[in-house]
């Protein structure tokens, strides 16, 4: 049994996870508690939320002066900066932090609060990414569980409960294959900012959902799996499923498959990581939408095609390299999809981009924190350079 | 961690879900012997059996004096009759019972394995059916598990693992429709034997492709259910799902749905009650074939129609009013199917005996053995009794 109410520190709480959280924790408030919250730079709704949560800590960690400003006028107790991002994530009251910051600032909060002892629940993809071997060594030497908040791996998660790690034959992660699952590779030559955008099931940020279209996002969540499971990359695979029903599988090793089902809902796994091993009733809440099997009344299921997708296959070829090769490919990916969300290239070289830097980069083994920042920061500088010299 | 050997003691080895339970002993001889062995009435495929896996007891149980005869030629050592299943069912050395008899007959020697400790693996319908309150009562006490030998329960109890009763939703067994699940109302009355032996995805005795055309059989699993994992009839749906490729799902509180799959095979079930709770490795073995997600391609989801397949609702009802109700389903549709098998009634007359016949029982709560067999008994020649005032 848990002990509620379980006291949440949370990193990005303006942002779409966040504001996610917040909904859980209104609609369960015997269960849970808000010590302290982070924002970016959406200062208003912070202030909203501080209002409506009354947090012993707050904090606005953006690094711009117009911010800081708005910040210590509407919430003059904020504190600011990185210093802030620690405090809140090493909260004393705090028993779990919610990491839903998005890119590279989720990474050292993670690790103090691992250090503190904090149980995480990560809906941060950049931090196991490029710093698993760190995320996972440090919450073995504190026992310290990690909860994953995104649907594939609550799905992997909830599947794995009351298994054994040696029974496990594969994890297959379900792709929804995003806009361009059926098109031709003569297509994807064309395309602009605007289908890239249009994302047949998830509602996201753009930079997620450009990720979500070239399956850089999907090749993410593969070395994600890796580190949150323990699973080796021989063992994952991908399984185009354009419904988004089913969020993602494990088979085990008497051919037996368990997988997870729900409507498309970020809502869902956020309130396994805040309730387990409790599960949350939906009829407290109003944002659990029941899916009905006569309804949803037909699931596909397809082999991915890497030809087309090739961001996915520079993932998992950096994944099995390991050392910094995952830093430097979530740097290039930051900088080509800039280039292509701003109209600077083309679809297509956000791959070919990612592949020359990922060719020419240098790997450390085991780095530290400051080497795989290092390795992400010259990736992307290393983009730009590829990209003036052929422009 | 499981003590292996397990030493199995077989009823009603000759059969389909006995060959098979010795299938998967004979490719796992580390993890499982046979200490005996009982089969009704196929003494020639007995014989080869006790040939191979040399049983320290084997027993012939058929009420019929030309099968004792051969039994007394082929297998001098064999014990026979309803004492030689008791004996089986105790036997000493037995950790587990597979109880794989059809019809009534394993109901006694299954409530004698509970008495003297052996673990159950149950493949036998009727025995929870009629007697779930008996048998499941008598597990409690003396602490025994009862394993279940069924796609569909297996699937359940899979996706149960490592969750707690609290937080079920709902249970929803999966129901291929079988051969009449396009067929309107008007079509199922002409109906002749041969269509409705024609089962779409599973092959089976006579019997019990009857009952799953008629979806009399699902109604008898959501009986099962009711007893092997304690969930209310209120908590249970059936969704036609005509690949048979997912065995059954749980639905949580949270909304969240767990749900199992494999190619369609009874050998799995079997690995999972045997080896429970490890897993035993498919690739020690010939006869589990690998689902690939892009070869199943399509999955469909449907509703029940209740009205083309009163059966089903007739076994709803009969387990809800419980008592002797669903001793009397079972004896009555026995009865029907067999009238239908002979050519003596039409396909829709099954539903109409069967409906006749529990509108004429008195109930008695609470049933002991004898009361649940009187009842069966009495239904079977109830049926003969309307069907001869018909005619």
């Amino acid at each position: 049994m848990t002990t509620f109410p379980k006291r949440i520190a949370l990193l990005g709480s303006t942002g779409s996870i966040g504001r996610q959280t917040l909904d859980v924790v209104r609609r369960f408030p015997e269960q849970f508690s808000i010590v302290a919250l982070a924002a970016r730079s959406n200062v208003e709704l912070l202030a909203q939320q501080v209002q409506e949560f009354q947090p012993d800590l707050v904090t606005c960690y953006a690094d711009a002066p117009e911010v800081e400003a708005k910040a210590r006028q509407l919430l003059p107790q904020a504190l600011l900066g990185e210093q802030g991002l620690l405090a809140v994530a090493t909260h004393a009251d705090a028993d779990i932090l919610v990491a839903a910051t998005s890119g590279l600032v989720g990474l050292m909060p993670t690790l103090a609060a691992i250090g503190a002892g904090k149980t995480i629940a990560l809906a941060n993809k950049e931090t196991l990414v490029m710093a698993g071997h760190l995320v996972t060594q440090a919450a073995q030497r504190v026992g310290v569980p990690i909860y994953p908040i995104d649907s594939e791996h609550s799905a992997i998660w909830q599947c794995l409960r009351g298994e054994e790690q040696k029974d496990i034959h594969r994890l297959l992660l379900t792709a929804s294959g995003g806009p361009f699952r059926t098109a031709s590779l003569e297509d994807l030559k064309t395309v602009t900012v605007k289908q890239a955008l249009a994302h047949p099931t998830w509602s996201m940020g753009p930079k997620i959902t450009i990720d979500s279209a070239t399956l850089m996002n999907k090749g993410l969540e593969v070395i994600e799996s890796h580190w949150l499971f323990g699973v080796p990359y021989e063992k994952m695979e991908v399984v185009v499923h354009p419904e988004s029903i089913i969020h993602s599988m494990v088979e085990f090793i008497d051919g037996s498959f368990k997988m997870q089902a729900s409507l498309p809902s970020m809502h869902l796994p956020i309130m396994n990581a805040l309730g387990y091993p409790d599960r949350l009733a939906s009829a407290e809440t109003d944002f659990i939408r029941e899916l009905r099997w006569a309804d949803v009344a037909t699931l596909h299921f397809e082999d991915l095609d890497l030809a087309r997708f090739p961001c996915f296959r520079l993932a998992i070829e950096a994944g099995k390299r390991g050392g910094t090769y995952p830093c430097a490919l979530v740097g290039a990916d930051e900088e080509a999809v800039e280039l292509f969300l701003t109209g600077k290239i083309g679809y297509l070289e956000i791959a070919q981009l990612i592949e020359a830097v990922l060719e020419r980069h240098q790997s450390i083994e085991q780095p530290n924190v400051a080497a795989t920042l290092e390795a992400c920061a010259w990736a992307r500088r290393t983009v730009r350079e590829i990209w003036k010299k052929r422009a």
